[in-house]
Parts: C-alpha cells; sequence; structure tokens
C-alpha cells in the first residue's frame, strides 16, 4: 500500500533494529481516513472468501479492523488482553506472550460469539514475532472455526512471525513489509 | 437516539444495579454500521464548535471515537493506560481509578500530539463515577487545551459522572441515558 509506506518513511521512526514508532497515524493520533482506506484495501484483498466476522486484539488493531468490517458488513470482535469482570459466561482463553510489554496475557474470546461455521480474518496493526495472531488462530481453532485469513497493517519481515503463520498454512495479507530497520533507516521489502 | 436504546433493551443485560453487559454490539462483539451511526449522531450535535481533535481512552471508546472522527475528518488520538515503551518521547499523564477493574492505571498522552490552540471532542463508551472522562479532561486541560464536548454512548445517570462533569461547566451529550439497572431491569431516563 503505497500511501502507507509514504507515511511510514515521512512520520515513522526507528527507534532501533526492532522498534518501529509510527504514533502519529497508527497507534496513538490516528489518521480515520487512512484507517478507512487501508480497510478498503483488506475488504478487496479477501472479499471473496465468504468471510464472517473480523477478530482483532485490543487496543492498536481496532481502528483498521472496524473501518474493514464496517466495509465488509460484518461484525468485529475486539480479543481481550484480560477477562473484564462483566464476562461472567463461558470464554475461550489462551496465553499470548507481548515481547513488546515484556509479560503475558489472557486472550480472551466470549464462546457465544463464534460457532465452528464461521470463516474467521484477523486483523492487527503489527506482525513482529507472531504471537499475538498465533493467540487469535488458537482461539479461532479451539472453537472449530476457521482462519480465512490474516491482515496486517505493518510486517517486520525480518522477524519469524509470517514464517511460523505460512508453516500453518495462513495467507498473510500485509500492507507494508519491512525488511530493516535501525538508526533512521527503515527499508522495505 | 433511539435504536441505541432497542439494542440495549434487546440485547443488554443487566448483571445487578450497576453493571450492564452490552458486548454484543459494543465492546466485545461489535457491529460497524452502529458504530458509524452513532458516529453521525455526535458528529451532528458537536459539528458547529471547530473542534480539532477527538480524544478516546483505550480500548472501548475506539470503535465509536474512530467513526466521528472519520466523519468529521479530524485526528482521533487514542489515551493510552500504560506508557507503551515505544513512547520515549515527553507525555502527560494523570492517575485514574478504574471502578469495574479495582484498580488504578496511568492515563498517557504524548505531549507532541496536543497544543494550546486544539479544541478536543473527548469520546468514550460509558459514562458512570466520570473517573475516566476526568481524567482525559486533566490531561487536556494540563496541556492547556479546551474541553469543546464529552460524547458518551450509554450514560448510567444513577451514578455521579454527569454530575461532577456538569458541575465544572462541561457540555455531555449521552445517547443512551440509563436511569435504572436491576435483576432484569433497564430503565431509560
Amino acid at each position: 500500500m503505497e500511501q502507507l509506506c509514504k507515511r511510514i518513511l515521512e512520520e515513522g521512526k526507528a527507534l532501533n533494529e526492532y522498534v518501529l514508532k509510527v504514533d502519529s497515524f497508527l497507534n496513538h493520533n490516528v489518521d480515520p481516513k487512512l484507517m478507512y482506506e487501508i480497510g478498503t484495501y483488506f475488504k478487496e484483498y479477501f472479499s471473496a472468501r465468504g468471510i464472517t466476522k473480523i477478530f482483532t486484539i485490543e487496543s492498536s488493531g481496532i481502528a483498521p479492523a472496524v473501518m474493514t468490517a464496517l466495509q465488509m458488513d460484518i461484525p468485529m470482535v475486539i480479543l481481550k488482553k484480560q477477562k473484564p469482570n462483566t464476562l461472567t459466561e463461558d470464554v475461550y482463553q489462551t496465553t499470548v506472550h507481548s515481547f513488546t510489554k515484556g509479560s503475558d496475557y489472557e486472550l480472551t474470546l466470549l464462546k457465544k460469539y463464534i460457532s465452528d461455521k464461521d470463516k474467521i480474518l484477523i486483523i492487527d496493526d503489527f506482525l513482529a514475532n507472531g504471537e499475538a495472531s498465533l493467540g487469535a488462530v488458537r482461539l479461532v481453532e479451539t472453537a472449530g472455526a476457521e482462519v480465512s485469513g490474516i491482515g496486517i497493517v505493518i510486517e517486520k519481515s525480518f522477524q519469524k512471525g509470517r514464517k511460523c503463520l505460512e508453516e500453518k498454512g495462513y495467507d498473510i495479507y500485509s500492507l507494508a513489509r519491512i525488511k530493516k530497520l535501525g538508526k533512521d533507516l527503515i527499508e522495505f521489502l
């Protein structure tokens, strides 16, 4: 997605070889029109698969995911990082390690919001080691549903996430694929 | 907002006198079209005020807030509940108590995303005791900017949030105002 890559080069900042700051348009100060256009790209790529729901992980995946869900006219499910005390019914849970925060969380989904007939599109803002996406995949498959695809806004292709997911047969569509980060260096694939 | 109140009556569940579950359309399984319509209501009510940015609090406020920002063609800022290690620059922070989780968090805003010229619309999914909205107000005013209004999807009018905010002179526009909750009872104002 040319426009996204342009914004990354103009506004993004590599803090080191692993961390890319894009807080000016994606995960703190958010550009809603760019989120809508990201939604259009995901809709066009994934539209012919009979997808019934979009899953995303709180909180930075929500903006691009809800814009995609709006254009595909299907619900979006926000997978929670802890079980809110209002979720009193049966849940699926799986432990996910966050490298950014250096801690684990319990990715949580209410059982009543997925059935074995569902075809799920997982959308997230970043793909690095793939922990979050793999966690979402585990929840979907535990429920007997299908992962129809994975949509990623920014993929750090030098980390193992894509490889782990592709080895399991999932189709990953990333709008920006980063080959290398370094001091004032952002290189795309 | 009639349509919202209808969904609350049809799908909402009062767990007790304080807690209302609306996880089927607002904060877990999310209806993107309803989020868009909520955005239209907020845009129409707040449009003539020269609002420059929308602030919301991760994570359940993001979907209605980004739909409002899209229609008002202004950025949305997601106030974080903890300081991500990618936020390395100067921040404003304030401590907020969460009654739902029974713990405190540090509401965090990068200084560069607000100026004293900004006119801010705060949007959140619930208003109960007002802690989250008051925290957002503190961040805005610490930066010397103006709180032009507060948009709430569901207000629990029997709790003190509206009163606290109105006493400080803020204009609160709530799309559903709940007078009373109880066992299988949801009563609107």
